[in-house]
């Protein structure tokens, strides 16, 4: 296969995130002398804030820090990213904490943070020349792989377990017409996926063979925070975690922009969050190990269950180096965690965003986080698709005739 | 009550649409000479593109042409808007049309255009120091103010018909402690709503008395458009039809951007989306006639069910000045447009956007909209909240187990 010239902008190369073998760009993901994870290396030109400034609100703003052809705006894809930070003063109160931000990506084109990785793997794929693009998913990575090829004309095909939460099943099915239901869990559809893609020509599984270009899609989420903010990196943050994928790259965007001299160099602390019913992270860090010992899931934060996570080890890096933590709490605590950023900042966000706004909280009260840095809260996904963790929790407060009398009487004024 | 300097900007004052009456800005929506509706007056100072492109990406970018403070950024709101315009050139294929555009509302903070609209009420509500935001919804209205309402920290009331879809109903329930269910439609909600608006001190209910500010926030879609073509004005624009007040604005907007001298002054034909079973626009339009007869609504379209139209009237003088129309589709029908729009721009729309997708079907397929103009066709809510229109004719292609074997078994690739 021969790619066209500047079919991945900046990028030069792939490398392993373990010996540091050097690969060239295409649809790889292990390294050959180790099979460690390869990720995408960049010869990056000067880039300066104007020059992002001026960009698309979305995170093409961003393309030259992508492994993406300067001429990405003209692939029809979904235009995910720049999306809104909130302050989040309600919450920071509810949270005894100095000053908090919320980062929504519940408002991306298919409501998750999904969008961006698939809209990298996407241009990935294109440039690959595959026939079909795929993915295996726990949710959300199906609706944002199902969406992006129906708008690219590329055919479509998307696994899940047969067990996740009708909403994301229909906001898959709408788009494409194989939608795959497989028995058994993510870590069961994630090895399907793997042997199909060894097996099948022309197949880009986002999240297996154009994973290195997929996962660069993350850093956006690092970009927007720091730009947002005004060019400058937040003291804390809080990141789900469930492949550890989107905190790896967040942090691997801070170290490209402190380098770059787009932001100041300054410490900043990462928080991972996860499920007690999906904790293999949180478990080895509190263990103080290095090691991830995979587990099965059985959580409400279907999105987050991932019971062998391929970045884990990266995530427990990292929060070890900026003085960070991975922390857990209970399905109950999720819920809770829902509704409290639903009634302090008007969002409504799903299991995921419930872990890791439940995780703020748990890390606050337990003086983990400092209430006197400014936090950043990275809410990943949206309520609606996961309607039932909280449909017997919430509900009308009454049900009246249509008549002022009935209003006065049900004592709502 | 007295106002502080410069509570809603350049807004001068009210006047009746019918008679022309003035009345000072406040809680006001019906002319005292006349009864007819009260709307937004201003005295506007120059305004530039560059002004306007320096602001923040969300609706407050075109504060100067709304009735709001200059300040609006500093208070807590949900900054809606500037959403998406995608070029959508699958969808214009399978329509016969030579180009079209989706204005892609469904990525609002709550997933509506109806963000917009509030956003204006709320700084309306804040500025008349009303104690309590309120509003008869068909759904997403009130999935709007629950939510603006919890982040600025202001008591929500909103009131829904009792049988409107379960997503819609967490969706407000998950802001507010305040959601009731009324027995009735859409219409017997809204004459409660105003008798207790009536009667009760200190109520703004978003849609009733304060209205006028309320519509305003609608322009900033005819805006958005304009501005995202590149600063000109669409040949043919598609939008669904409730109570008519969107139609109506986009119409204002357009008008206001080509009298500041923002765009250039060019012919445009704006076209009403209704449902069959709740067509009082459309039938009057269809008739020839100038008076809207209420009907009793029955339709999937339930965001679009209001059977008597307060802005009715002037959506039909628009469609008939502009050398548009106003069509009407089937359930059926909009069950399909649903599909149409997600297989094509990989958008999943609710059973409004569906309409307003069907119509424009009706409209290319009849010749009625200009193959070889251009046609921006507005998406205003999104499929996660209507899941039940099409839930059964969508979903997984096949069960599998977890093995190769049984992928190639199920012959997908
Ligand atoms: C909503 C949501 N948040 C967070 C994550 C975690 O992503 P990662 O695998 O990059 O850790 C996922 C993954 O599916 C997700 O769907
Ligand atoms: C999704 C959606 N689209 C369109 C409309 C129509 O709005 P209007 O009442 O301004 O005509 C509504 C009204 O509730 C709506 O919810
Ligand atoms: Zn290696
Ligand atoms: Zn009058």
């Amino acid at each position: 296969m021969s790619l066209r010239e500047g079919a991945f902008g900046n990028a030069t190369n792939l490398v392993c995130r373990e010996c540091g073998t050097e690969v060239p760009l295409g649809p790889d993901y292990a390294c050959p002398e180790c099979f460690g994870p390869l990720e995408v290396a960049y010869a990056f030109p000067a880039i300066t804030r104007e020059e992002i400034e001026a960009g698309p609100a979305n995170i093409w703003r961003y393309k030259a820090l992508l492994p993406v052809p300067d001429d990405i705006e003209q692939s029809p894809n979904t235009e995910p990213g720049y999306t809104r930070l909130l302050e989040a003063n309600n919450l920071a109160k509810a949270l005894g904490l100095s000053k908090v931000w919320v980062k929504d990506d519940s408002t991306n084109p298919t409501n998750s943070f999904k969008d961006r990785v698939v809209a990298c793997a996407l241009s990935a794929a294109r440039e690959l020349d595959a026939k079909v693009f795929a993915c295996p998913s726990t949710g959300n990575l199906a609706n944002a792989v199902a969406a992006a090829g129906a708008r690219a004309g590329i055919r479509t095909v998307v696994f899940i377990p047969s067990n996740l939460e009708q909403p994301k099943q229909v906001n898959s099915a709408i788009f494409t017409d194989s939608l795959i239901a497989v028995d058994g869990n993510y870590d069961d559809v994630n090895k399907l996926a793997q042997e199909i893609a060894a097996e099948e020509e022309g197949w880009a599984f986002v999240n297996v063979n154009v994973r290195p270009f997929y996962a660069e899609g993350s850093k956006t989420l690092g970009y927007e925070i720091a730009e947002q903010l005004g060019w400058r990196l937040p003291d804390q943050i809080v990141i789900p975690v469930a492949s550890g994928s989107q905190l790896t790259k967040v942090d691997k965007a801070f170290q490209e922009l402190i380098k770059l001299g787009l932001v100041e160099e300054k410490p900043y602390r990462i928080f991972g969050a996860q499920a007690t019913g999906c904790n293999p992270v949180s478990t080895a860090f509190k263990a103080g190990v290095d090691a991830i010992r995979p587990v099965k899931p059985d959580t409400i934060a279907k999105s987050l269950a991932i019971g062998n996570p391929a970045d884990g080890i990266y995530v427990l890096d990292i929060a070890r180096r900026t003085a960070g933590a991975v922390e857990e709490v209970t399905d109950d605590e999720i819920r809770d965690g829902i509704v409290l950023l639903a009634r302090t900042e008007g969002i409504f966000t799903e299991t995921a965003g419930g872990t890791t706004v439940a995780v703020t909280k748990k890390l606050a009260e337990a003086g983990v986080l400092d209430p006197s840095l400014e936090t950043v809260v990275i809410n990943t996904g949206h309520g609606l698709k996961t309607l039932d963790a909280v449909s017997d929790k919430v509900g009308p407060r009454a049900t009246i005739k249509a008549s002022y009398a009935a209003f006065e009487a049900a004592n709502i004024s």
